[in-house]
């Protein structure tokens, strides 16, 4: 694996002051970033666009036509890091690519400079690569041609995938991460560094929900839960000590490629919009649909809105308007209030619109959408606590880029814990979830630009 | 609630033994059946069809048209119980009602009778409720016009929701019975008296997976997972000793919801075919699609075919598809082996056939139903194994009609729990594995002819 500047930087590392030493020892090869009054900045409250707020920063505005990034909304400000940075990290998951990169505000003549954070759908991973190429000639001309050349600290299985597609385009050394170690590290930034971050989810008041937390300067020991196409659960006892104990296949992926298949929905963000909409129970068997009416449940802590089985009314109604069609003529539609849904332009150019809808007419997708996210959503959350049970953990922190920041989502899974812990355990959430991995390569870098070290410090 | 013989029953109990005294005592209410000798009658090894084997039969074979249930193929055979056994027992889940009754051997000069096991889908209730009433006509007609009247043991969340339906069409008494207690019940029974009822699944040997156990004196404590529409697990301590501990909304009735939606199958046993022949590859994100050829995995126990995401691929092969529409024309199978499915019947008079064959023309039915069930069974295997870790139980009973004696689902469920405690916990499996709660139910009943009981004792 290239590692070009590691020598040197070892070497100058002799000249450590005992914290130093004391911070190499426990975080091995970590870039010594100085967050000194960092905070969050939400574009969404912000007047300037991420793009042009930053000369490092590509061309391409966020409202180009051809765009196939999404910039995450809140850069984080680092008002006291003055060095050059010479890396860019990606974190290359199955199903989304996520970069994070520095840059300083010289432009507006402000101090020090911010972090942005970037995805790309893995599919396109030749748009983040040639995404990180343009930040590397932005860095050229930025810090002039004797400048390091800006190298790429990579992890997620797409380190390996496409490693020798990045070097080779980029023509720079490519640095692999290990995808645990960049997550922890990456959470352990979040969680110790920087305000405004971590927060909980207080459903007694689904305005202001987000109650944000103190930053902590020791978390451990603590649950993990990340949740990508996939879901991988880490116990963390302390700086770099950390286990996968374990995970579910039921991540992501099974909600959005199912959802794909069941609603016809194009985006992640349409199928979110129509979980918001949607009701579950014309589809999910509730336990009042078994008992009937307020009998007999109440005594096992169950409502008549407890899901008994996830989908589990799909079947009888469907077998219902079958019935009904032999016995009337017509396929009928068997729930007055099931509206026949939009197609949300999901038709295809040679067939009808997509899967339930052509074939039952009877099922919203705003509805199945809604009862599929509740499924995976409480089903983690379920595991998640049954994992800090077995390894006695108190907090369990929620990451990974299926959240994105969905309302429904953090409060099923904060139910969840709360639910099945019987309010003893607090699910934790991010700003940037889904970054993770990606902050954790991104400091894991020792940067060529180590001897400038001093200058940086808080 | 009607029990109208109870008090006699009550009263003829002094006169039981020591012995007897004991049993009541640990199982008040409950029956003695006469279970020397017992065994279970494969019928697909028998050439006696059930419905003729015996007099108190109702008339419609198993050939009829008209059929609306499911006769299980395997009946007990009880040849030293010979009391007239007043009652029938029913367990209405959310999908299934599940049926058991005795009759005597009479016909065929056998001594003793046999436990027929029957099931209906909820939806026909009335059908299941008709059923009970030829039952009814069948035992008036067998002991006389002065026998007692056939009363029904019912449990689960329809002995709620239909109670006043049964008690009025069949005029005579229905007794509720707890859904647990049955449950608990009706295993016990098995797994104590019925030899070649339990066994463990053995995946060296496919073709003779079954390893059928001894029956067992004292099998506690140890962990139900019951799956039908929902789940539910129960630790049991003891005779009567149990609790309800968890359970997941992911059941049988997510997997058959989601199939009829996805797959267009009609049956349950439609779908278990297809999942048989399907291979979940082109629909699952595999450990070696992330990670690319052999790297980096096996260090944390995965092969290159563990299931990072079930439906992981779904969307990135839409969207590969679309893609290539665009840039040819055409909607392309992204897969060349994917050929366009057979229909299987599934197309409806009005409608071209069902769900994502329609829709993507890219996922074979067979592929989705194995995902599918992998998905659902490992999941509620793992919940299991974190249940029984929390819990400190050894063993894992699984029932419930989800099972259906499937081999792939057994082998998946047995799987998961041997992968999660890395060999130390065994699944076991049960051949009557839907009729615990029904079985429970039917043993629950004091029978008006207690007073016979010194008859029919070992």
């Amino acid at each position: 694996m290239a590692n070009l500047e590691e020598p040197a930087s070892k070497r100058r590392r002799i000249s450590s002051s005992a914290a130093d030493m004391q911070s190499a020892i426990t975080q091995p090869g970590s870039i010594k970033i100085n967050v000194t009054g960092a905070y969050i900045i939400d574009h969404e409250d912000d007047d300037t666009p991420p793009s042009s707020s930053s000369s490092s920063s590509p061309s391409s505005s966020s409202e180009s036509p051809e765009q196939t990034y999404q910039h995450h909304k809140r850069d984080i400000r680092l008002p006291n890091h003055t060095a050059v940075v010479s890396h860019v990290a990606a974190d290359i998951g199955g199903s989304l690519a996520k970069v994070v990169y520095f840059s300083r505000e010289n432009e507006h003549a402000e101090s020090g400079g911010r972090l942005h954070f970037l995805s790309f759908e893995t599919d396109k991973i030749d748009d983040c690569i040639e995404y990180l190429r343009s930040l590397q000639s932005r860095h050229k001309l930025a810090n002039g041609a004797k400048a390091t050349e800006l190298t790429v600290q990579a992890t997620g299985g797409g380190a390996f995938k496409f490693y020798d597609r990045i070097k080779e385009r980029l023509g720079v050394g490519v640095q692999r991460e290990d995808e645990m170690t960049c997550l922890i590290m990456g959470l352990d930034f979040f969680i110790t560094e920087i305000p405004m971050e971590v927060f909980t989810y207080n459903d007694a008041d689904p305005e202001n929900a987000a109650v944000y937390q103190d930053v902590r300067t020791d978390p451990y020991p603590y649950l993990l839960v990340n949740i990508g196409s996939g879901v991988s659960m880490i116990k963390v006892s302390g700086p770099s000590q950390f286990q996968r104990i374990g995970g579910t296949a039921m991540g992501g992926g099974t909600l959005w490629g199912l959802l794909s298949l069941l609603t016809g929905a194009r985006s992640f963000d349409d199928m979110l919009a129509m979980a918001d909409k949607g009701d579950n129970g014309p589809v999910d068997l509730l336990v009042g649909d078994i008992y009937g009416e307020g009998m007999g449940y109440e005594k096992i802590g169950f409502s008549d809105r407890t899901i008994a089985s996830s989908f589990g009314k799909v079947l009888k109604r469907k077998r219902e308007a079958e019935r009904s069609a032999e016995d009337g003529g017509g396929l009928s539609n068997g729930d007055p209030n099931a509206v026949k849904p939009a197609t949300n332009g999901s038709e295809t150019a040679d067939g009808p619109p997509a899967g339930v809808i052509a074939d039952g007419r009877m099922f919203k997708p705003e509805d199945i959408s809604r009862s599929l996210l509740y499924a995976i959503s409480n089903n983690i959350g379920q595991i998640a606590y049954l994992q800090s049970e077995k390894h006695d953990l108190q907090r369990i922190y929620f990451g990974g880029s299926f959240i994105r920041g969905h309302q429904q989502t953090i409060h099923t899974l904060s139910f969840a814990i709360k639910f099945w812990s019987k309010g003893v355990k607090q699910a934790y959430f991010l700003r940037h979830e889904g970054y993770l991995g990606a902050v954790g390569a991104f400091l894991k870098r020792r940067p060529a630009n180590w001897g400038r070290r001093g200058s940086v410090e808080a």
